[in-house]
């Protein structure tokens, strides 16, 4: 079985000024690591010649396949194709089908009126020396080389052209070229246990780990995952994974949200979907988040309602229903206040469950007594509201998350305990 | 003046195999570059001894600061601490001062009643031929390490750790150790206007440019950020790109969101607080997306007053007061109903603008007359209701993200426009 390694080059100044996070190589790397691919490198360069040659030359002495991504579009500050054209030794010719693609998305896909622009149609100027991949999503097409055995691969860094061309054309080509290793991957999520006490209390399950398995911590956001991974022969790896993966799950079982990696709003949409039940929102510091998590999940209208973000006070008590003297008495911040709200939110949203959360997340309005990360959250259906009170210690978009995060999970374990 | 090379590496597992996205080298880069200081090559390399090691030696020789990332927690996958040790020939040494914290953070910061963990007080041990770097924020300190004239600096790899200890230690050092040149950026963000269509009419002007002024499109959800950066002679440089910045607000004006790198709710925010006028949405496929947004900003419960997410039908009806014939009619995407839902939400939650959404974000739902991708957007005041149809190409995310910042867009005009 070959092995191959992969490089990843990323393109762009604006990646090394912070100006945008790189995505683009998380996904690659999800992509490749599933194929049985294991990235070993990952770099960044500025919009400069000599760095990115440099990194072609270092990349390709390093692995045995490079891709590339960013430095294409039609603007002046992309230099990436003519200097690909100048290392691998080729001059630019016209392509075609490129041409006609860009003609089809302007005219039909885009129904752009206006003239064609010649940087537009410049896209379809490609090195002579390369073997173009077909771009279904944009201008840019992707562009393969070959050099002393190794493969260059370069595509467009907006995220979902590249992610066309790698599934498109890029790892069915790497499945056709290499005998791939079998990789596998299983992942155990916890929530509300730290890294450390889960290290101590699997101590002795991990030293007994035959060593073609490793064990990964992945902490996030009150989360932590447990990613197990196994490479070799196929079905002894699947047999002892099995094994580990199984005496993993039994010991984190009380903290455990789900073995199979996917996020809280996927696991909460199963759980409703289940027990075929609906659920509602009533959001104060988290303006909506809340809800917004909920629906990312495709399918979620089967089962969430809707969502009152009651910001204001006002809000609170004229389309929730809090009583002004919980307000007054407790402050919004309070017990008794996202009680009601849970309440109201069940009453007007017509759903079997309801959570709400009412905190301050910073930077200001902190007081002694309730100082910034403070934060209460309810639960509750038609028979039952509980509440629960926390603290956070980081910035507003920090506290946000894990407010989201950890309404989340208290609106899970209470829809577990009151099925049962 | 002494211009320094920065390079970044990251490590851990996680970052190769694609499960976590490395949003710690943009927040470095974003701080470094502020300070002055060109970061000009980034890697990532996983937990592998010979990766780690050859990264050191090679970034060694190709930068004067070599930051680390990662590898540093208190469970067995990380190899880091040990790793630096070796390859700056030392041994490892209690370091008293961390000792005494780690102590402190958990008595008094975590309130961690069990016994200290034996791998939480390792974090304690360093290499005895490094300074350390303390870290408020966790357990594992921040380490510095020089050889043959460079500095290497190691850090957690959990975001608010190493921010802290950027900030005390890494930039005020570096501030402190080297003459930083002078750089200085400026951004124009538009709004709705292709990055080719940008080019072509600031050509004459781009061309012009002097060399030291650098000009990057940073495509992204609708907007282009158009950035400056010029370095050099402070005075020269200011007068020079106050001129270039002046004259390109100018070429871009009808599309121009801000003159400032700032989000788009910020813009919104600005506007809303000048105006002193309130504002709040009803969003059915953005899901609270579009809340959330606008109460991402600090100090945004001045002018937001809060929400309805009407995902359901008959939380349209029932709680906007969407007239069950309109949706009947003509759907829940249509001008009629998301024009109601403005009407409803301005009753309701008593505000001078409302915004509301309604759309098929897919990947099901969509049919021949409204495909995955329609949204209905419209904005109002009391005087005025105000609606626009779009269609989105994309997937789930992307189409939710797309609506909200065309949603936040249409309402910024609308509230220019009503204003004047």
């Amino acid at each position: 079985m070959e092995k191959i390694t992969v490089s990843i080059i990323t393109i762009g100044d604006e990646l090394l000024i912070g100006q945008v996070i790189d995505t683009n190589s998380a996904w690659m790397a999800q992509q490749l690591n599933k194929a049985g691919v294991w990235v070993h490198h990952r770099i960044a360069v500025g919009d400069v010649k000599e760095d990115i040659w440099q990194a072609l030359d270092e990349e390709g002495k390093r692995s045995d396949v490079i891709l590339i991504t960013g430095g294409l579009g039609p603007t002046a500050d992309d230099i990436t194709k003519p200097l690909l054209c100048d290392y691998f030794g080729g001059k630019m010719v016209w392509h075609q089908p490129t041409l006609d693609h860009i003609m089809y998305l302007f005219e039909v896909v885009f129904k752009r009126t206006g003239p064609m622009l010649q940087r537009n149609l410049n896209q379809a100027l490609v090195p002579d020396v390369c073997t173009v991949l077909s771009n279904v999503n944009g201008s840019a097409p992707g562009m393969l080389f070959e050099k002393d055995g190794k493969i260059f691969i370069s595509m467009p860094g907006v995220p979902h052209e590249m992610k066309g061309i790698m599934h498109d054309h890029v790892l069915p080509l790497l499945k056709k070229r290499y005998q791939l290793p079998y990789i596998a991957h299983r992942t155990i999520i916890t929530f509300g246990i730290g890294e450390s006490l889960i290290a101590e209390r699997i101590q002795g399950w991990e030293e007994a780990l035959p060593p073609f398995i490793k064990l990964a911590y992945l902490p996030n956001y009150g989360m932590v995952r447990l990613r197990l991974t196994a490479n070799g022969e196929k079905e002894m790896v699947d047999a002892k994974l099995e094994e580990a993966f199984t005496a993993l799950k039994e010991l984190v079982k009380h903290e455990m949200v789900t073995d199979e990696d996917i996020p809280m709003q996927e696991v909460i949409g199963r759980v409703l979907k289940q027990q075929g039940k609906t659920v509602s929102t009533a959001e104060s510091c988290t303006g909506g988040y809340i809800a917004h998590l909920i629906t990312l999940v495709p399918g979620s209208s089967a089962y969430f309602q809707g969502s009152v973000v009651s910001y204001d006070n006002s809000i609170k008590e004229r389309v929730l229903g809090v009583q002004e003297e919980t307000i007054q008495a407790n402050g919004a911040v309070s017990e008794e206040t996202v009680k009601e709200m849970v309440k109201g939110a069940l009453g007007l949203m017509k759903t079997d469950y309801a959570v709400a959360v009412s905190g301050i997340m910073g930077p200001d309005g902190g007081t002694p007594e309730k100082p910034v990360g403070t934060v209460w959250i309810a639960v509750g259906n038609n028979a039952n509201i509980e509440a629960k009170k926390l603290h956070f210690r980081f910035d507003r978009g920090r506290n946000i998350e894990l407010t989201a995060m950890n309404a989340l999970n208290i609106l899970r374990l209470f829809m577990l305990k009151n099925e049962a």
